[in-house]
């Protein structure tokens, strides 16, 4: 079998590894160039991978079926491929080796190639690459067949190779066959001029014996008549023509591959792991052998669909068998520093946007003896308020969960401060310890205070918008602003949809069964069958309306109020929980939910909604969001392109939110935004809702494959996710809305971005500059113009992207021509070059082709948008409403 | 999308075309250039192919796992393959064409190319034939994304397709995502400088109302603020992305490829089938959509992952789609002539062995009033046995399964002749109406006498052999030959076991379930497990010893008589039936069997068995052949190699028979040969078994899956299958028995070739020679000798294999050099050149390389086998006991 194999050799001597994980290593792989070459290596295991494809001629399917690969459903088998892709592959390295013994395959792929492909093929049988072995027209059987029937076949095969390579086969392949023949040992063999004989099956006590003796591989003499002079070697696996378990490497099979991108953090890197699997096994096999030469079969029945498959495995094993020495580098992970005496907690607060921004700065602390200074050293107002136990329960369940440990230390505050951080700039705020010396010493922390006793009404709200409750019931009454005057009554109740169940039998998955109704604002493709729909990861289809099963009458509600925020909280059940919190400076509520684990021991799924109910006409119409920019108009229970037949009167009108959802009457608008994508309808008129968590129990069949249940675990116990977030209500005169959504929206989209570390106030100080703007001190962009983009490209060149945030007739200030000066973005920069690009920066806008189309009925006459003119290399960039601009510049 | 696509267009004047089918068309296939070419066909319908694989960023695995392929128990899908194929694919034909879209997987692919590979992809980019589409990071979600990170995610795909390749998307490609939003449609699509945007799933009841307008393709404005100025062309799939049903071609998919080989006679040719399918199909969609342009998207989730599966089939489809004109020419079956009056039935007998032989022709004919002439026209001897009921119902049942219809015609008789043919060459017969006239008028058929009321014992046996039989139970007694002397008491019976039905649970397909015993004759590689393991297709396994459940007290039997052989008709039960025949000149029995249906309607499969016992005292020991070539010994609960446990005592001393099986005593050998290869056994002392029909009800979970229950069905109602065959028995002096064994089974192995015609016996004769030998009339081979082949190569030269007959040892007389005379086998021919080739003949012998081993514990003086000397270009070749020796000659 000289030459017939690709050939790993590793050493006995291996050590573990300990590997090093670079924590900063690049993401991105590079090419490796694999050494898949080499030799004989004496003193060392020498494993053979013979690469094969055991292809029988007619076994399951018909010899015709099996090479053009029809009726797979008996069995996946297409020799045409194999033969297709193997040639592909050892091009492709001539490292590469393939074995192939059935020629009633061969020849019939032979006829249908072209010359050039012939004569490809030929070289590659030349080199040894493609090596035919047995090489009659099939792999006879050797219990049933005729001694001249068996010569015939050979020779049929035999003179094919002969005439159309020159080649003569060396080595007898009869893996398959059950039992041997002697005379397929002494005639078919020896007499053939092999120099071997190689098979899979033997009897089980014989090949236990012959494990055990390590005499698997003899010399056979299968003839009285001629003894010796037709004796054969004869090599009778350990196991099976596979390869060793693991090491199957078929297209779509269920194998292991070697991930080995150098990056070491990617989560499935396994080189060392899949490197030791493979010296196990071929230790285990030279334990049964004689000789430190080995064979594996690389390959069996019908194998090499897809050789490329096979073939990009191998090659890494024997780059990397051959390679196992790799540096010993401790894993280190950063210890945890405590803050020095002396030090403050350096708080450095980013402001993404283009105007100038004030905003709360909220940092768990451990104790209420702490001053805040600002950048300049002025100690600035602060409020504390105390850590709720659903927080402190939720930080020690989760950080269990996913660091395998809880924290140590519960933080018993809040600290909350205001900030003020300028346009694209950064401020600085110290934290320190207020028992300490020097002018740290002036404490202005303010305690919240509890308020839990009252009676009536409780209203809240340090600034303008209030919020008044019902200290009896728990209940949210009304909303108002002392400034616009604007008074929405409002209820606010948590609610859930029943999953709909579906067939409430075993899903069938990836098979789209069909469905009744589907919801249309995620719509699908399939028209109505008769089967019922499950609701699930892809749909949501409610049993009914919702249920309101929480003790909706008494709300335990706790009020805190302090001089930056007033906060209301409201446990509705005993897995829901929210905290309302009305800040001095702001015009809207914050609003942060804690739901879950969403009970299903009633095997109910349940899909929970926040609901608020007021006393607007709202006639069917809200509008919501699409990706965040345009605010498209709905009606509930209406499609302006066909007449909507209404199969679901909840899900049939949701719509995807990722900025938020309003709805008007003649006075006020409602608006609400959110900080994740969330579901949002308006089943009645003055009603909004939005969908905040969902946890079904059945899978819906559009192919996950799973029920949306996603769960925590923490010592193998589990639960159902619990989700915490955040939306915000504002009311509004009637046109006054979208000043405020788009920029809370804009606010809430590109939050202050913290970044913290411990340092003397004076080192830091005198090292950092504390507050500063990218952009001219005295400039910020008009209120409806967002920076969207600011990059540094690798070439030093700067992709900037503006866009207005405001479409036509939106506002009757804002919805107008907007104009910003790069100038004064990049102040202290000469503009050398300013080039506007197209959205995604890959041409020159100019240069942008687009069809032109004759649109039929097109005979309206619309009003031409306004865009903003050229810039023709001046730095004054004008914006017309929802204009996007992407500009490359070079200083 | 110009120039994205292949194409395929064809007009809808589809005429049916009617096959005709070649009888004689060529075997083989060849090389065939698919026209895949072409371009835009005004007029025709233009169907344009979309090769896609859609490749979730992250879905069911990771983004890593889709990549390199891992955990594919959860889905078969590995990106890595998707693109390395695809590039092969692309080089491999100009025409073809891909469009990708997910930059996330094709960046990660292209960092690992090496700088050839990524030079040869870049031609591929700029000739257009890979094609990038949407080209963002993923294919991103419209319902839940923000615009900005949608504008950022496809800026930094977009960037990088410009970077490497200079080239800017064009078409937006949002197939999957669950419903459209107008931002992505006016802005990442118009905006972004796309022309067009594409997508499979929108709401079923617009899709309906879409399909019925023809309003799938529309021009979208999804800006209220500009309007026609950000529209995009928009292309909503009348079903899916995926192709039409059917035409999935991904690699060990379930679908029906072309099968186009040039031969129309394979069995699976469907080119016009599936052209047919491919027009129902555009067709269809031509119907909902308003243009004679349409595509198809070739391609589906995680799709070409060996693209080459893909890129074949559409090839095939493009060629032949755009070529629907075929030749019409019926089908003509050829009619069957009636005999024409006044001419004979012409009988050619071919002898293929090297000795001149005697021998049995038998045909079925309709009356007894025929004349046999030789081929010098002298009338020769005949017997005419009336055909049985048990062969008129089996051909009736059969060509009725087989044919689709009972032939009209029974024959009445079966006509027996003794035929006399040279070595190498023919002779002929004449059989005429003895009504006609001139010398056929002399008659001379025997009509065979019946003889079923004789008591007491029936001899049987015109020549030296006979058997006797007890006329009351209808059984054989003895076996005894007046020539010879040897006289063996034998019983004959019929039997079977009952199969073991393993776990009696429905048995796993293709997983080896572990087996508790299995045989040894066709071992396995499992060791002890303690399942039990079923009887099937590989492995015999009885519940127990056989079952004798037939009346064997009582056979009915009939005797027929006759100058040329005796019959003895035996029904052993309603499915087992034999016909034991002595001929005059023949010193074995000829014993014919039928055997089947094979109930199962017990629910117990039943292997059923032949047994012979007789009063020899074997030993334990009896032979069988090696592929029919040497004897090997044969020791029941015996192996050589290793201390047996014997865990099955009757499938553990079952052997393959192909030539057959005896066994002996110090007086007599009973040999049995086969006429295909059966199952033989010696479980007692003196006996034999031939297992000849199996019918089980299990699966042995050995891969096959299914039961070894095959069956016969007429009108859908089916049997179980009935086989028929012939053994031969005969009984020699002890060491007598090798000379009736080689030289039958040559002739059992080849058997006279007759061929018929109709023709006048003075034209035949005229016109024929009727009587020759192709080599010295005055020559034929020693009777060690078989000549096993004999072939005309291509280049003219001819192939001659010679085989020695017997072991060493095996005959006094006949183990021992023999010689053959090639110029009298080529007699006429003058013999340029003779070279002795290996036994594949694709080298010469004296060429042939042969590894030289040292072998352990070799220390034993062997005899040199006996071999012939070197040819040395006479003509006088020498063979050896068991030598093949193989020329080729020139002439």
């Amino acid at each position: 079998m000289r030459q017939l194999f690709g050939r790993l050799d590793f050493s006995f001597s291996v050590c573990v590894v300990f590997l090093c994980l670079s924590l900063y290593g690049s993401v991105s792989g590079s090419y490796v160039k694999y050494n898949t070459g080499g030799g004989i290596v004496e003193g060392k295991l020498n494993v053979h991978l013979v690469p094969h494809s055991h292809d029988d001629v007619g076994w399951l399917k018909t010899i015709d079926q099996y090479y053009v690969g029809s009726n797979n459903s008996i069995q996946g088998a297409c020799v045409e491929n194999v033969l297709d892709s193997v040639v592909e592959s050892l091009l492709r390295d001539p490292n590469r080796k393939f074995v192939f013994a059935e020629m009633a395959f061969f020849t019939r792929w032979w006829v249908e190639q072209s010359v050039e492909t012939q004569e490809t093929v030929r070289k590659l049988v030349d080199s040894g690459q493609l090596e035919f072995i047995n090489g009659g027209w099939c792999m006879h059987d050797e219990a049933t067949c005729h001694y001249i029937d068996m010569i015939d076949q050979t020779t049929l095969g035999h003179r094919f190779i002969k005439e159309q390579f020159n080649y003569i086969p060396r080595a007898g392949w009869q893996i398959d066959p059950f039992g041997h023949s002697a005379v397929q040992a002494y005639l078919l063999g020896a007499e053939l001029g092999f120099d071997s004989v190689h098979f899979a099956r033997i009897d089980y006590q014989d090949r236990a014996k012959r494990k055990n003796e390590k005499s698997l591989e003899v010399i056979w003499r299968g003839s009285k008549t001629f003894g010796s002079s037709s004796q054969i070697f004869t090599n009778a696996f350990p196991v099976h023509y596979s390869p060793p378990s693991g090491f199957h490497f078929e297209v779509n099979g269920d194998y292991v591959p070697i991930q080995l991108q150098d990056n070491l953090l990617l989560y499935d890197y396994n080189v060392e792991k899949r490197v030791n699997d493979f010296i196990n096994n071929a230790t285990f096999q030279a334990n049964v052998t004689r000789t430190n030469h080995i064979m594996w079969t690389m390959g069996d029945d019908f194998q090499y669909q897809y050789a490329e498959s096979w073939f990009k495995q191998m090659d890494k094993f024997i780059h990397y068998v051959n390679k196992c020495q790799l540096l010993n580098i401790s894993y280190c992970p950063p210890t945890e520093e405590d803050t020095p005496e002396g030090k403050s907690l350096v708080v450095v607060a980013y402001n993404p946007l283009g105007w100038n921004r004030t905003d709360i700065i909220k940092i768990p602390v451990n104790d209420a003896n702490l001053v805040v200074q600002d950048s300049s050293g002025n100690t600035i107002e602060a409020q504390y308020v105390a850590l709720d136990n659903v927080t402190a329960n939720l930080r020690i369940f989760y950080t269990k969960a996913y660091l395998g440990q809880s924290s140590k230390q519960i933080p018993k505050y809040w600290l909350l401060f205001q900030a003020s951080v300028p346009p694209l700039g950064w401020n600085t705020y110290f934290i320190s310890n207020a028992s300490g010396k020097g002018i740290w010493e002036i404490r202005n922390g303010f305690l919240s205070t509890m308020d839990t006793t009252q009676n009536g009404t409780i209203e809240i709200g340090p600034g303008n918008l209030k919020m008044s409750f019902s200290s009896t019931s728990g209940q949210l009454k009304r909303i108002y602003n002392t400034k616009t005057g604007v008074d929405v009554p409002t209820q606010q109740s948590y609610l859930w949809y029943a999953s709909s169940p579906g067939d409430a039998v075993p899903q069938v998955c990836n098979i789209y069964a069909g469905l009744e109704v589907i919801m249309t604002g995620f719509s699908d493709t399939i028209v109505i069958l008769s089967l019922l729909q499950a609701s699930g990861a892809y749909i949501f289809r409610p049993s009914g309306p919702p249920n309101i099963q929480f003790d909706m009458l008494q709300v335990p509600l706790k009020v805190i109020r302090g001089p930056l925020v007033d906060e209301v909280l409201q446990q509705f059940n005993s897995w829901i929980y929210q905290v309302t919190r009305l800040y001095r400076d702001k015009e809207h509520a914050e609003v942060e939910f804690t739901i879950g684990p969403i009970p299903v021991d009633d095997s109910v799924g349940k899909e929970v909604i926040m609901r608020m109910t007021t006393n607007m006409v709202t006639n069917k119409v809200f509008y919501t969001d699409s990706n965040g920019r345009d605010f498209l108009e709905r009606i509930r229970d209406y499609r302006a392109d066909w007449p909507l037949s209404v199969n679901q009167p909840v899900a049939g009108n949701y719509y995807p939110l990722n900025l938020g959802i309003y709805t008007r009457d003649n006075k006020s608008e409602l608006s609400v935004l959110v900080d994740r994508a969330t579901g949002g309808a308006s089943i009645e008129d003055g009603e909004i809702e939005l969908m905040l968590h969902r946890r079904t129990i059945y899978d819906d069949s559009r192919g996950v494959g799973e029920a949306l249940d996603e769960s925590v675990c923490v010592d193998e116990s589990c639960e159902g996710l619990t989700v915490r977030g955040n939306y915000y209500v504002s009311i509004n005169q009637l046109g006054a809305g979208a000043r405020w959504r788009r920029t809370t929206g804009q606010e809430v989209y590109s939050p202050l971005l913290l970044a913290f570390t411990h340092e003397k106030l004076e080192d830091w100080k005198a090292s950092h500059l504390t507050k500063a703007t990218a952009i001219d001190p005295n400039y910020s962009l008009p209120l409806n113009v967002a920076l969207i983009t600011l990059q540094e490209l690798d070439d030093g060149s700067v992709l900037l992207r503006l866009a207005h945030l405001y479409e036509v007739g939106e506002d009757a200030e804002y919805s107008t021509l907007a104009n910003v000066d790069l100038k004064k973005i990049f102040t202290g920069k000469t503009i050398k070059e300013v080039k506007e690009m197209s959205l995604s920066t890959n041409q020159e806008k100019s240069e942008m082709k687009r069809m032109t189309w004759r649109v039929e009925g097109d005979s309206r006459k619309e009003p031409n948008p306004i865009r903003g003119g050229p810039i023709n290399n001046s730095t004054l960039v004008e914006l017309g409403p929802m204009e996007i601009r992407t500009f490359l510049l070079k200083f």
